[in-house]
């Protein structure tokens, strides 16, 4: 039996080998962070040295990361209650607490007039399609982005951001907001003052270690080149596919995209039946975001495109990792493309 | 050099081996579970056994738990706008979302009017103390019982209730909101659907698995009859310190208590400085809440019971595990009586 390939990291990723040490190694701190005893002052100094290590990877103040439990609490305490301008592209966990008003592009790209009071995701998950964060723009969701694209908040000039361990090879249910100096966060989550009154609630201890370590190796592993590697497979499985013929459309194509990440449409072949093929064949993509468990919608990133219903609800996502390999995805191109031709055969 | 005591069970626990085992397995799981390929499923396969592992441990229907990253997201959640009565000895993350209204009598026993309309917990953090929980009441803070007395959410009669993983030998940042069936729950993270619309957010995976381990575990441990030996422990321990004459005071003690923990007040002998005192000589116990990092406050809990500000800040808590063995409480009463003993010749 061939091995099957693992070609949606826009979803989620492994847990890196560095995470999966930090995270076993923390599993032997027993304290409580706010305990003022030995055991306590290790779990505390176990937490900064974590959040020291996420604000060296993101560019922050270490005292303006924020641990939370992820990108979609991050956006709640980010968004809830503030009325900011959004586009219908965000995350749905940022669609939420937005009016979806913002215009976008037939690329995907969003039109800010006032960055004051929008949010503006980093890079879509659907697509890969990068916006230029302008500088004082509200809130970033910067979770598909990060690790993938050199970004450092800081000279961003965004005034909060937020991303999730899961997406960089860190454990799911952990993630970070990242402030600029001297901005007021209510907590939504109140009651023991962690986190310097922004986020109360015991310190998932070992979940911030294994992100500190992803975040670190995700810089690294980034500043070392891997993810231009990815971005040569990337096109290398577009020109294959390309082969296919005629009729395939690539959402977001003519703009920046992160290098691992192609959104390919064949106006007529559901995106879900897609998937379930490529699923019996050996190969893990997927239709859309993986985040709306089950529901069989158009996708709102490609309607907000321009798509029309269609389009929006043939197209699959393939999002390749620093991992993948050549093989892995000529045999994808190879059955993908298969499929397709037997489908056009049928339909001959 | 001896090796330190840990009887800080209260604030948090050590990791169960059953919890990391299931912590470690889990991390081979690297899909997002709502993902529909087969990694997508065997995420899902593990969430939904975890889900049915703390439902049997609880006694609540699989489908009525929700996932969230602990008790203080969980108090936020079921309390947030509601303005239910609740005392002052609650857990800050409840009282920050109540009126600290019901009275609280000398033994730390809470009167109800209306229990639909209230909020108590199981047991109290600080002196063991247990509630009598009243049929229909809306929302209990289980996390300090669960695991240490008999308990049955669907016994119980009560609407809703929160534990936390990390307090029964889980992780921290891992908890869950039992509900009865048909009970409504507004979420407050919203975007992706999952936990069947009341919690949104990529399900902590890992600690999931964590909780589910050490929930069975600890019910298990219980059974076995593993809390009636600490308590014989721990009436041991009251003994020992007996011994070191009058003017103690035990907060709670007249009222039926965790197995586990003491609460003992020398008056006008700091808790802090007994905490400080005691960890030099290798133990592990705190004054009053560990959630509240460093503040050094007359507890709340003992004030509610009508201890004057003396008392309430002369409090520490000694919280005993199943792993405390009796060597170790004898060598701390020695210590503790020591010590007192030390600081009584220096005033006389």
């Amino acid at each position: 039996m061939t091995q099957r390939a693992y070609l949606d990291h826009n979803a989620t990723t492994p847990l890196r080998p560095e995470a999966r040490a930090a995270m076993v190694e923390a599993m032997d701190v027993a304290g409580n962070p706010s305990s003022v005893h030995a055991e306590g002052r290790a779990a505390r100094a176990l937490v900064e040295k974590a959040r020291a290590a996420v604000a060296e990877a993101t560019g922050c103040a270490a005292g303006d990361v924020v641990f939370v439990s992820g990108a979609s609490e991050a956006a709640a305490l980010l968004l809830a209650g503030r009325s900011l301008q959004g586009a219908a592209i965000e995350h749905e966990a940022v669609g939420a607490w937005t009016d979806e008003s913002l215009p976008v592009d037939s690329e995907g790209r969003v039109a800010l007039a006032d960055p004051a009071t929008a949010t503006l995701q980093l890079a879509n998950s659907e697509t890969g399609v990068i916006q230029d964060l302008p500088s004082g723009l509200a809130v970033s969701d910067i979770t598909q982005g990060f690790g993938r694209l050199p970004f450092s908040f800081d000279w961003s000039g965004v005034q909060a951001a937020f991303l999730s361990a899961h997406k960089f090879g860190g454990p799911k249910g952990v993630g970070a907001v990242l402030l600029q100096p001297g901005t007021d966060l209510a907590a939504r989550i109140r009651g023991g003052g962690q986190e310097m009154g922004r986020r109360a609630g015991t310190e998932n201890l070992i979940g911030i270690a294994g992100m500190a370590a992803a975040a670190t190796a995700a810089q690294a592993e980034l500043a070392d080149g891997a993810w231009a590697r990815v971005e040569i497979l990337r096109d290398r499985l577009e020109e294959a596919i390309a082969s296919a013929g005629t009729g395939l459309i690539y959402p977001g194509r003519g703009a920046a995209r992160l290098p691992n990440t192609s959104c390919i449409a064949v106006p007529g072949w559901k995106g879900e039946t897609q998937v379930l093929q490529m699923d019996l064949a050996g190969f893990a993509v997927s239709a859309g975001s993986a985040c709306s468990s089950g529901k069989l919608r158009p996708s709102k990133v490609l309607r907000a495109m321009g798509h029309g219903e269609e389009v929006a609800t043939s197209a699959i996502r393939v999002s390749l990792g620093p991992e993948t390999t050549e093989d892995e995805i000529m045999r994808f191109a190879d059955r993908w493309t298969a499929a397709l031709n037997k489908r056009r055969a049928r339909a001959a």
